[in-house]
């Protein structure tokens, strides 16, 4: 028998954003791994690559051809996982087991750079403001139509993390319903706000503030950290100091600081293991269903699969599936490392 | 505005389960990949091989040698998740959002068979039920353990699986919590048994055998069938069609039933592709908390991730991640696929 130490015994977190436990295991990270090793692209990619169905002037899979756009340029998935078609339905209320309902929804795809060889933290701040205005605008006018309640923003770096083209690019899927993990996270925001009058992750943003062990950046107006209940190595969340419910609250200034935060952490990120760092990114915010939402405050998460170098990741598989999220590493720890990392990209030092 | 055809529209399924919602896009199954290609191993792998540390005989890297075994062989995992010490702990109630418990708990490995080449498809039925009777004793030893409420038996198969020894075999994590996954499943097992006097898998089970749809092979005493709500595109379940709550309470007729459905899963799964078939499975059944669970019902989740060959998979990623699960190919399509691959293993013609 010993007394419970969090950054050497096994132990349950808990996320008040979905109301679910992860595992954690601090010590597991010195077992030695003798797994599946992720391949990385090398090569040095061009400004331009005639065979990108995203660069400006080329033709995509349809035969329409994108402009010579100069900054960021958005257009209608090719490949939607849903369609814009109203569906005629109705519900059969006797089936207990087999409840199914259309889904109306329209996917975008957001092409971040005109340039082929460029990702978010090589980008130049004017660049990366011009993709939060891309956002904002896309929020917006997605968000104003009728059947839309919900714009997911979102992007997915690297092959390990099923993104078929290197061309810096997130997407945007919008839809008439609240995803799942988004209802959960509305519900859990809701109840808080109802009880307390400050949103939920205001009051979080604040013990973490005031603990100090979790926090990788802050600035102004934003702060990246690696939640408390952190389920991947090294996952975050950007927070905004403000209790602003969507994207398309921010003052100047705020757009400005987001994106001074963005190209900071995912510098860090390519500087943790000197590799283009890939993972899932998206911004959790107020549904667009024409109610005002308190209870929602704006943040990002990012989702990064790397465990212990460029080609080693965390397997979240068997366990994981079946029983519960686990981890090999404290998520102070994981701050920790992020923090101590430089904020000039390893490539700009090779120059 | 068309008539709903679930065949065709994108729509969304519900999984009473979890109490969760899937996005099923029946169309999207056409889309060109160009994405990331697994690698799989070709070369043929010995009866025995000196450096596994799996194999009967070896030394493992904490100095221990395995016995010569002859059927299967059970050990504790050299780099357990959890620890057997039992942690004093006072909950600090007025933590909010930085809410840990420690969790004690045992982690075991099961190898299925002193051969390093063969795999589940590819033993013999008496082989298969050692292991069922292996996962029966472990259940029992485990469960009644005292502080141990929960015993998940699962395998993680194949490279992409994050299984790092081809040797065959599977883990076990017993626990004092339900796990997130199994206590959402309890609860919801609970509600509807508690309301309907019988078990919800015992009511979904009739009517997906009145549907016929989504079975995938039937024999005396289990069911295969592709869940109405699976997420990964060639997810499937075992269910018992008893209403059993536990693997110790099966019949001799029974156990030699599952392992002969076992079996003949493993082989279609591994004719789909010809390949060696990566999966997570893993069995949910009752907690071993020393209460009666009436409202279990045996079943056994087997979730691959390859989508449309040996080489390529589903990435479960950005909108999945941060929405919700996303399917490209409908539960029906999928279970007769499966359904029509033959019940003799692709390798077994070749010789
Ligand atoms: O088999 P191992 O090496 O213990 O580990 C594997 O299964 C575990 C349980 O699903 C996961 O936590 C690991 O990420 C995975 O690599
Ligand atoms: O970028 P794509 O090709 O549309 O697709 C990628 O992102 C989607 C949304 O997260 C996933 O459903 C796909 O599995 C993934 O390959």
């Amino acid at each position: 028998m010993k007394n419970f130490d969090i950054n050497e015994d096994p132990h349950r977190r808990f996320n008040p954003l979905l109301n679910e436990w992860v595992l954690v295991s601090p010590h597991r990270a010195k077992r030695p791994w003798q797994g599946q090793n992720e391949t990385i692209a090398t090569e040095a990619l061009p400004k331009y690559d005639s065979t990108c169905y995203l660069c400006p002037g080329n033709v995509r899979a349809n035969g329409v051809s994108n402009p010579k756009y100069d900054s960021s340029f958005v257009f209608e998935n090719d490949f939607a996982a849903m369609k814009q078609e109203e569906i005629i339905f109705e519900e059969d209320i006797k089936h207990t087991f087999f409840k199914a309902k259309p889904e109306q929804g329209i996917s975008r795809v957001v092409c971040f750079s005109p340039r082929h060889d460029l990702t978010l933290p090589e980008m130049d701040l004017d660049g990366i403001e011009n993709i939060i205005r891309t956002w904002q605008k896309e929020y917006t006018d997605l968000g104003s139509i009728k059947y839309i309640n919900h714009v997911q923003i979102f992007e997915n770096k690297g092959s390990v993390m099923g993104c078929s083209n290197p061309h810096p690019h997130g997407q945007i899927w919008a839809q008439s319903s609240l995803p799942t993990q988004v209802e959960k996270t509305h519900h859990n925001l809701k109840a808080y706000f109802d009880k307390n009058k400050r949103t939920l992750l205001q009051d979080y943003l604040q013990a973490e503030l005031k603990s100090g062990s979790r926090i990788v950046i802050e600035n102004d107006d934003f702060v990246a950290l690696v939640p408390f209940w952190a389920i991947w190595p090294y996952e975050t969340m950007i927070l905004s100091k403000r209790a602003i419910s969507k994207i398309t609250d921010f003052t100047e200034a705020e757009v400005s600081s987001y994106a001074k935060i963005l190209k900071q952490l995912t510098i860090k990120y390519d500087n943790l293991f000197s590799t283009s760092f890939p993972y899932s990114s998206g911004i959790h915010q107020a549904p667009t269903d024409g109610l005002e939402h308190p209870e929602w405050h704006f943040h990002m998460h990012f989702y990064p699969p790397l465990l212990r170098s460029a080609t080693v990741k965390k397997f979240m598989v068997g366990y994981e599936m079946l029983g519960e999220s686990q981890r090999d590493i404290t998520p102070e720890k994981s701050a920790e490392i992020l923090r101590q990392q430089p904020d000039v990209h390893y490539k700009s030092k090779e120059v």
